[in-house]
């Protein structure tokens, strides 16, 4: 495969969690891959400022990192510590030197049945997070996760639902996260798409393939491209008819895949990119 | 607890799918329980004929019967199997002296990512079975099954898409189920319940809860109401005020229910409604 046909493929940091950066980054060179997306967690054990100054070396792109959020607590206090850690976060982005910060919405409250509630709660810490990550050159790509996490990880499950979040504040402060794996089953998406690329606030594009059967959690049964259900093709065509010209990550959690070599992973990664969605 | 405050109340059998036929029967009497939804497994295990007997003789009302439906095969073989199947199923619910024959569409066929294809299917059947039903006093209640399920048990995800599937046909022959555990999340589902009630389109409603985990394969791990996330006045609110005014049935899947005394089980379940739901 030439780095030309991969130059559209960036590789999520999670896909290949058993790598540690600097094998991920000789990973990256050694197959032609040019970008990845990276997660707080492993970049802030390697350091931040030297795991900018690894992928500046390498003259690899940081797509974008993984992740902000979780903005549902009720309490002042919860709700300090969480806008306190994203403002962390968008510092940490803009450290990377990527534009995009990926906000993972978070559940309900222990104890709530208020979707609705929750919800309003995410929009006002978008209001004071958008503009201090605007004035680090940072935009914050709200991500839908399946309805299937609403109760406890994102109650924001739908790309018309995260869109209407973020059009409440400018495309340079808040966008969206389209992945595949998320949006796959609704035949709203692809409206929304249009919505999101008529406004310029796609912000990313995510891969993964819907396989089941889902294993206990639903959290680390995302399939590898071509393997399951959705047709990764037509998701890429609707979001580049939407005006989308920027990096596609593959994002998978997925115990088996961890369970093997990283570097097999990534090169069976970016084969799979070019043989379903290039 | 009176009959009076449960007189809307009905215990789908797979809540308590552990009681025998006769047991559940003697159950629900001697706790002032007057409806159960039947499943065509057990029922036909039993006997179509001994158990419409031994509802009638108990003076037991069947609310429905789960289920017909799986209707995406696309070759001709198949799709004339899944039609006689559910012809059976239809007689089956008159024979039962229910009017109502829940569906579950099916799901995406062996290798397809096509589920606007596999959509259309399950409208070319309807076509077929709408009219049969029409004939025998039995409607068709179109299941929207949480989007988890898309690819192999439900293309039907949310009540948008299945009342867009039931309104291609008349009221008496094709409606939606309305079961909480599948629409809980979708801030479009208001919206959708008050469309179907204004087409006389609400055939079935039903209950469960939301917990997490889910279990793997995320079948059997339906909380027990008010265990979970979901609102269930507020919803039960929302079908009335859409003028449904049937039965509302409890519908668990659940295998740590299942594992205990089918009684008390039927006992908790409906003290549960009455805490919950009432």
């Amino acid at each position: 495969m030439s780095v030309q046909d991969l130059s559209r493929f960036s590789i999520n940091q999670m896909t290949v969690k058993q790598l540690p950066l600097p094998e991920l980054v000789d990973s990256c060179l050694a197959l032609g891959v040019r970008s990845a997306g990276l997660w707080r967690e492993p970049v802030r054990a390697y350091g931040v400022t030297a795991t900018a100054r690894l992928f500046r070396d390498a003259g690899l792109t940081v797509t974008t990192l993984c992740r902000g959020g979780f903005l549902t607590a009720p309490d002042p206090a919860g709700r300090a510590r969480a806008l306190d850690d994203n403002r962390r976060a968008v510092d940490e982005a803009a450290a990377l030197g990527t534009d995009t910060l990926v906000l993972v919405s978070g559940g309900l409250p222990a104890g709530s049945k208020d979707l609705r509630g929750a919800r309003e709660r995410v929009a006002e810490a978008l209001a004071e997070l958008g503009p201090y990550a605007e004035a680090r050159g940072v935009r914050l790509a709200v991500e839908p996760l399946h309805p299937m996490y609403a109760s406890d990880r994102c109650v924001v499950s739908t790309l018309a639902q995260a869109l209407d979040l973020a059009e409440r504040f400018p495309a340079q402060q808040v966008g969206v996260t389209v992945d595949t794996y998320h949006v796959w089953w609704d035949d709203n998406a692809p409206a929304q798409i249009a919505r999101a690329g008529a406004g310029g606030r796609i912000h990313s594009f995510q891969l993964a393939d819907w396989t089941t059967p889902l294993p206990a959690g639903v959290l680390d049964g995302r399939g590898q491209i071509g393997d399951g259900s959705i047709d990764m093709r037509a998701w890429r065509a609707l979001v580049e008819a939407a005006g989308y010209t920027g990096p596609i990550e593959v994002e998978l959690f997925n115990d088996a895949l961890w369970a093997r070599d990283g570097r097999e992973v990534l090169a069976e990664t970016a084969a799979r990119f070019l043989e379903h969605a290039a």
